[in-house]
């Protein structure tokens, strides 16, 4: 194969390889019950992870895209559990509407009372998190604890994010923690069954929601 | 389920989570043909996409672990095609070891010369890593035409990496350019085969090598 001649008139025009990637998911995914807005989020969790399996997992409350939409558009913050969704995703998406992307977890504040507590440090960022700010989105694709302590300071009445996006992988409580946002009430969110997430594909659906938001800031 | 008192003793320390996890993947995955060291390496691929698939698609070429411990060790430096390796990974891991990890993706003279070649940054952050580093470890868990870009490099003699650490994820160009990166000779590589991959994957598969250089360096 000779690639240059091959890959380069698809590759350099970003949209247009999302577009070639989009039409290649939807014919594969078939029939599927996700909304117009929702599939939006599912195929770019599906692009980001070329996992279908994933992709059929997930699960959307009614209204979650709408209420995250509202909130970027509001200026309201996103808080990230890992830097790695920081990155992934970008304060500028949220910056230009007023709100701003966080991530507490390499705060020296946050290890100091974690170690304090002999807990984690995720723990401890979602404790500042909702201390600092009020509603918002909460993007958490890595640590089982952070969804967890989010959903007992909800519970608390100390927490009452906006939307959570909530994607932990792994092998320990991260099945478990997305079985205890299942059965909370009352807060939207976009989350799968099962222990496969990550960072990726949570900054997947953390960024089809911004581009929603910003399709809707135009209008 | 009382998670609070459930999965306390678990996650507040972080090597005890994963020893649990890397036993619970251990006994999942059954038999497999990977050597003690290659082991360490997928189990965390495995322990990052919670993909037993993905992991068994892991190919590793004789002696491509040992050459990115020496590499590491050596204090060369380690590119990374996009700043969720970057953040993900950590730059403390290698400059200890005298080298640091480099993303140049963002830089503003990359993005400059990708619009006036027409072609993507990553192409050309990847130009720009083989004009500033001799050998090291390069890390491209995104962009197909970053790895494609580093294969072409290789060959025409303007780059010659200790190790590539080659997972791009996606539809279009990312399968593609992993099976170039087969056909690759003389140079230690660490791939999959098929459209999985992404940032979180090749960050544990980077942290993974960088863990068995630092238990080299203590011998």
């Amino acid at each position: 194969m000779d690639f240059k001649t091959d890959f380069k008139p698809l590759t350099v025009d970003p949209d247009k390889i999302y577009d070639y990637s989009f039409s290649i998911i939807a014919e594969e995914m078939g029939e599927h019950d996700f909304s117009e807005d929702e599939w939006k989020v599912v195929r770019r969790i599906i692009h980001a992870s070329a996992d279908f399996e994933l992709g059929r997992s997930v699960i959307i409350t009614p209204g979650a895209i709408e209420a995250g939409i509202k909130s970027i558009l509001a200026g309201r913050h996103v808080i990230a559990d890992v830097q790695m969704i920081e990155s992934g995703s970008g304060k500028k998406r949220f910056q230009k509407h007023g709100g701003d992307l966080h991530c507490y977890i390499a705060d020296e504040d946050v290890s100091i009372e974690a170690k304090k507590q002999n807990t984690t440090r995720a723990i401890i960022s979602m404790q500042k998190a909702a201390k600092l700010h009020e509603g918002g989105i909460y993007a958490i694709g890595n640590a089982p604890t952070a969804l967890l302590e989010l959903i007992r300071l909800i519970k608390e009445g100390l927490a009452k994010p906006d939307l959570i996006i909530g994607m932990p992988v792994g092998f320990v409580s991260a099945a478990e923690s997305k079985e205890e946002l299942l059965k909370l009430e009352g807060i939207p969110y976009i989350t799968n069954v099962g222990r496969k997430g990550g960072s990726t594909v949570t900054v997947a659906a953390l960024n089809a929601v911004s581009l929603l938001a910003d399709e809707q800031a135009k209008k």
